[in-house]
């Protein structure tokens, strides 16, 4: 679709800033990448006590200079597009947001700045550079199994999660209060530590029936481990199945890019397997 | 099977509780969840100390408002079947009842208001919201995969159980009483933690003998843990397979419903396979 | 074989002892089950300070009662077979030897009593119980998986070793001697605690060079706990498929209990498979 | 390609040195092993300081024993090839070195012997033994699955890693300093330490909020350790679907040793597979 010429500006922004087919808009990605990884370590080494102590002055500096850039960016981004609206409450949009209202508010707030190390979500645009490279086709499948598996995952989870409330309830109960375990969300929080594996030891068990429950809890765990990996495994291998026997174009008309699950060309129609 | 007139309201009263193919016994289960959900929830926050000071006397009054309610729902479902009996003795009939209890007892003795916690395990009952919607199918699809997985997983566990009470009992020996392994049993919780890969740390190994086993242990630990994980994910791939082949209806006389293993329709004996 | 005249009552015995076919090997099977166990429980609760305090005397006189029972068991193991030589250095043997010496031993001996524990080491006798019943070709299916995987399970074992060395021996450099990771052996010892993703914390980097290497060894550990699963759930889909596909019985002769990469009968010679 | 007789004496060094096909060859490599573990397990036991006070001046010998030797070694794989400059910054060229060093720089530098932890990186020649003797296949066949896998655990360790930058930025803000999560870099160390279900406990939540989040971590860490298992799993059924149906030698011509991914035999050019 070719855009009126008075909108010609606009079209190329949008070419460099959003899509990266483009030699620029290659470029942008790569720079902006740099960017956010740049400002993230410099709010990374501030928040260390002894290098703040030495180089705060640069850090303060260079974090306004980010902000600024970020600035710029984050109104171009809302100027190439014809519905701003879109961008501006999208998960990216509102992330580009947080991470530049820090340094705002510290001019009026103290300590606001502290906020600054929001600034780390935007390294979900890492995730760009995927798209850049030859890594596209692995990304495709491992998120085709993922969203496969996403339903059974879920449940797992909710049953983990009622597992961990009423093993948490029980474990109020076995352990005396003075030994860590003072309240059920505590408790709860001590059983997910233990059914992941995690096992921080801030708190544990005292009494022998404290630690047989707490054995109980621990090979629950150690044996249902193993129900996502055999969920996610399958679900690989089934992606993996479906990426091979769908071909790549359609036998009649050659049109690419059908749907990993589709059947017949989207186009003329005629079956894609032969 | 259609009841007598004089039977009636016990047949639209089990219809309402206990099933959940009509709108009332839909709406009856979500109500049912959210009041079990809510009871746990103020249990929950009653146990922690600085909001029971606060609201303690709100708790109280919600606790037995909750008491109430399940005490009602309890007599509808004694007196909504034919057989009473059978609900009382079963797992949830007796969960039931654990969660009413404690609020009467504590009219009798003090601190059986603490039991309450039991009234987690009501959760039990939100495996139920599965079977409201379009999770039915992967339900089944994974009870079906850990029922085959049932009897190689109970090997598994008590393979490893063996193992630790073995280990357990020489790092007694191994380590001194002072380093935390004061008896057999303290040992060979010891052994769990360690085998499971949760680690604690409440107890660890001192002398350098008692860190070689623990050593070896770890690594018996992470070399096995992928047993069960094999196990279950042979056996997820087996349900996928037979729920694929499966047709969905018996091709002679469109019986639905058969069983996961059922070779020939149980209605016409045709074979399902063709 | 038809056991000369002279020898029925050893072949008897030596059929109630080792087999557990006829119903008399079954009952003493389980009864030595029993046995084992239940002296294992007298060790284990012996071991507690404050039950030995209690029960101490009564434990004394059923260690001797238990130890009595197994010498006449070892007695009756040797004479029972034609060379109890073979019997006294296998691994059981050893382990019924093992014991047993203990409660002799500490006639002269003061403290010989401690090593008791060894008792647990006779749990190993719990796997015949899997012969006995329904298990049998669960077993033989998962022993056959993991014969399959052993080779390239110790590949992976050894591979993980030499990892743990050359991380611990790093460690040790990057870390001071103060934090724990006092010698090289103490070093490789943390970075076992740290790849199984066991984490005591006993050790723990305290320097940022220390967290940095110690984040390192974690993630290596987090994906290489995938290379055992993998081997494992390949080795079980490959077990499953040779047992599915082997017949029962030559088809042919009808001869059963083929080995499972038999191609041919080994008594007729024709093919096993059509 | 025979050598001219000039450099006869180069290429039976090189033979023996380098190559394991001969007796010489093999011999060489078993006693070289042999010494690198002998040495190893001389600076680790110096390492530990009782040990080192009693057999220090006899360890100190046979370091400089090992360090001849090993300096011996590294000339002779100088001398025996032609471009000597390629092994020289080879990685294993670059570890031969950086273990001879240490003893040298001592005579000038106090302290630098410590650096003699470094020969345990020698370790790596342990791979060696794996060419040696029968496991040959299946290390191909583990290398293989690895390499297929390569593209896919990179993209799941930068995934880690970026959602553990994220998290640990977030749970900067949630706790307080005080309470371990003394700066940013600490906080996403803790959330290496979590996500990976190792949790040494050295840094743990202390505010409600805080174990919420690590709740949340924990649960993401337990669902994401099946993504590389799966992965694995799958990649190493592939190589052992490719592995069977690849024949050993070309139908035609009987050249062996084909690519993995071949199609064609890369000498006759007629199909591999019939």
């Amino acid at each position: 679709m070719k855009p009126k010429p008075s909108e010609h500006w606009r079209f190329r922004l949008h070419e460099v800033i959003y899509e990266s087919n483009t030699r620029a808009g290659k470029a942008f990605d790569v720079g902006l990448l740099i960017a956010i990884f740049t400002s993230i370590m410099v709010v990374m080494l501030d928040s260390v006590v002894s290098i703040h102590l030495k180089y705060g002055a640069l850090f303060y500096k260079l974090e306004w200079i980010f902000t600024g850039l970020f600035t710029i960016e984050y109104i171009l981004r809302l100027v190439s597009i014809k519905q701003p609206i879109r961008y501006v409450f999208s998960l990216l949009g509102i992330i580009d947001l947080i991470s530049l209202l820090p340094s705002y508010l510290s001019i009026f707030f103290i300590g606001a700045q502290s906020l600054l190390a929001f600034r780390a979500l935007r390294l979900l645009r890492v995730f760009r550079i995927f798209k850049l490279g030859e890594f596209l086709s692995e990304i495709n499948f491992l998120t085709q199994a993922l969203k496969n598996s996403f339903r059974k995952i879920s449940i797992f989870l909710l049953t983990v999660l009622t597992i961990t409330v009423i093993l948490g309830s029980i474990m109020y109960l076995v352990e005396q209060k003075e030994n860590g375990f003072s309240n059920i969300p505590e408790s709860i929080y001590w059983a997910i530590v233990t059914i992941t594996t995690v096992g921080y030891g801030d708190i544990s068990p005292i009494t022998p029936m404290g630690k047989f429950v707490a054995s109980v809890v621990m090979l629950i765990g150690y044996a249902i481990i193993a129900v996502p990996t055999g969920i996610i495994t399958h679900d690989i291998a089934v992606a993996a199945k479906s990426k091979k026997e769908m071909p790549e174009s359609c036998p009649s008309c050659s049109l690419e890019g059908h749907d990993a699950d589709a059947l017949f060309c989207k186009h003329c129609g005629s079956s894609l397997f032969r």
